[in-house]
């Protein structure tokens, strides 16, 4: 697939990928809707397969590897939602997945990748540490690279997830997505400016890693500040495919502090009663934060996941 | 109502509070079936009004008062939920609610009960000081007082929530729900036992306040040691009503530790993605902590409730 993704090949994904994965409920909450001044509709990936929106991408790009491609395998480098995703899609298809992950990344998720049989090869948590670590592992085992988010059918099956949204729940004024390497947002984007023209979409982004912000402010690409945010799946930089959909398709991104990330965290935890991991809580933080833009309106907001670990994310201060 | 509740009286509770109430969803979870050895389905009383089952019981009590004993408005005391509850029923009735709370209840909870509009009077935590407090409410305004659980139409509401499982559920070998004053678990018994015989029905218990598991297996009613415990909707006493029932119609009472009541929290909250309080963690805690009772059964459990303070929580080192 070599060209930008149209919502038939978001619609294509769908039917590709819909026996394997959950269509997740829409949930509200009166108390948060009072509390925001809007009408909020989540999109609860939280309960999605592996525990979040990847396995949609995931499984619709290992779905549509040839035979040629899938026969030795796959592999990626993920600090943790994606190599769920890509062991789950894997072992789906029978084929080996080689996961590198950082070093840091939180226990819940080594062990969940573990759970799906997923091989894994730990690395520094940098970049260029685990692209090197990737590249020797596909030099070795001749597997096919499954990028997390810089691939137009990860595009394509992160934008099911905004599909079922939008059919679900007409008439929506704004659509929401957190943006990190801008898998969710590009395919968000796609979805919605094509099935609902009139809906805004809204990316929603730490100040702390706002490298998306800045390159769709100023037209052109830049990388992550490599700050730390406690909405450790954003810390990634935009990808070059992702960028240029987000640019024509996107109507802005907002910016969050990380105290409004954690408020809007546990406003979702103890309000909704929905476990969220950080990353998901942007989009809700993003509508706090800028209240003039949701006033009245009707907001459709993905919740990416909810692989949090309850007791780093308290050694972390996150909740004091 | 002067007898112990029958299903007829849980049905024709259930008939009462039906419109203001929810039909909460049942939910699994995959990966805690696997750890578990069961398979378990959750009623998600978390995501009831008010956070909690409690909106079922007092509903049901105070949509059941005569005009004349409704005018002068309705009192009792409550750690929280029950609060918040008679708070939430009697603005649907339109009639004042008087709350004694004792003066460390979560702040989450007394909020709460400021949103539904209850007047509160803080009082030392101890049982006497809150009855005394609300005598004295009682005199005052000639409020009827509405107790937290030792009394049959709460205990025919709260069997409501049993009612809705077991019809959506068929076939379950064990219904488990936790026991602190008895509400929950006793209207459970006689649901459970009289529209599905074959099932087993358990409650739980922290160790910590075991007054309803020595009163069960004594056949006498003792009261709570009130020790600390995490599962703070507990720690009260076993009602003389509740005590009676259970003796009757419950098969067994389990106890856990403090430790499995974090573990089985955070199971629920990092693996279901369900945010539950402590108190609701409870029966979980009993199917880890007793696994051969449990063994490829099909187990019913009611989460009692989601009000939960994470602050709170992780300053009380729950989390570590």
């Amino acid at each position: 697939m070599n060209s930008e993704p149209k919502i038939s090949d978001i619609k294509d994904a769908h039917a590709r990928i819909q026996k394997y994965i959950h269509k997740t409920p829409v949930a509200t909450c009166e108390s948060i809707n009072k509390l925001s001044g809007c009408e909020i509709f989540f999109k609860c990936e939280n309960l999605q397969k592996v525990g979040a929106f990847k396995a949609r991408g995931a499984t619709n790009t290992i779905l549509s590897l040839t035979d040629n491609e899938a026969k030795n395998g796959v592999a990626t480098h993920s600090s943790g939602n994606h190599a769920q995703a890509v062991s789950f899609a894997a072992r789906l298809r029978n084929i080996p997945a080689y996961i590198v992950m950082p070093e840091n990344a939180p226990k819940v998720k080594i062990n969940a990748v573990k759970n799906y049989g997923g091989q894994i090869t730990f690395c520094k948590p940098t970049l260029e540490a685990r692209e090197c670590a990737v590249a020797n592992i596909i030099e070795k085992t001749k597997a096919t690279l499954i990028h997390p988010y810089d691939d137009f059918r990860i595009i394509s099956g992160q934008g099911t997830a905004a599909l079922e949204l939008i059919q679900e729940v007409k008439g929506l004024d704004i659509v929401m997505a957190p943006v990190g390497g801008g898998g969710l947002l590009s395919g968000t984007a796609i979805c919605v400016k094509a099935l609902s023209e009139k809906s805004l979409v809204f990316g929603a982004e730490p100040e702390n890693v706002n490298d998306a912000y800045q390159s769709f402010k100023m037209g052109q690409h830049v990388k992550s500040p490599n700050n730390p945010t406690c909405a450790d799946g954003l810390r990634t930089s935009l990808g070059l495919r992702n960028f240029s959909i987000i640019l024509k398709k996107v109507d802005d991104i907002l910016t969050v502090s990380e105290i409004s990330i954690k408020e809007a965290l546990r406003l979702t935890w103890e309000r909704a009663k929905i476990f969220i991991e950080p990353s998901a809580a942007v989009p809700l933080a993003a509508v706090m934060s800028h209240p003039s833009h949701f006033k009245n309106k009707k907001v459709g907001i993905i919740l990416s996941g909810g692989n949090a670990d309850v007791e780093l994310l308290a050694k972390e201060g996150v909740f004091t």
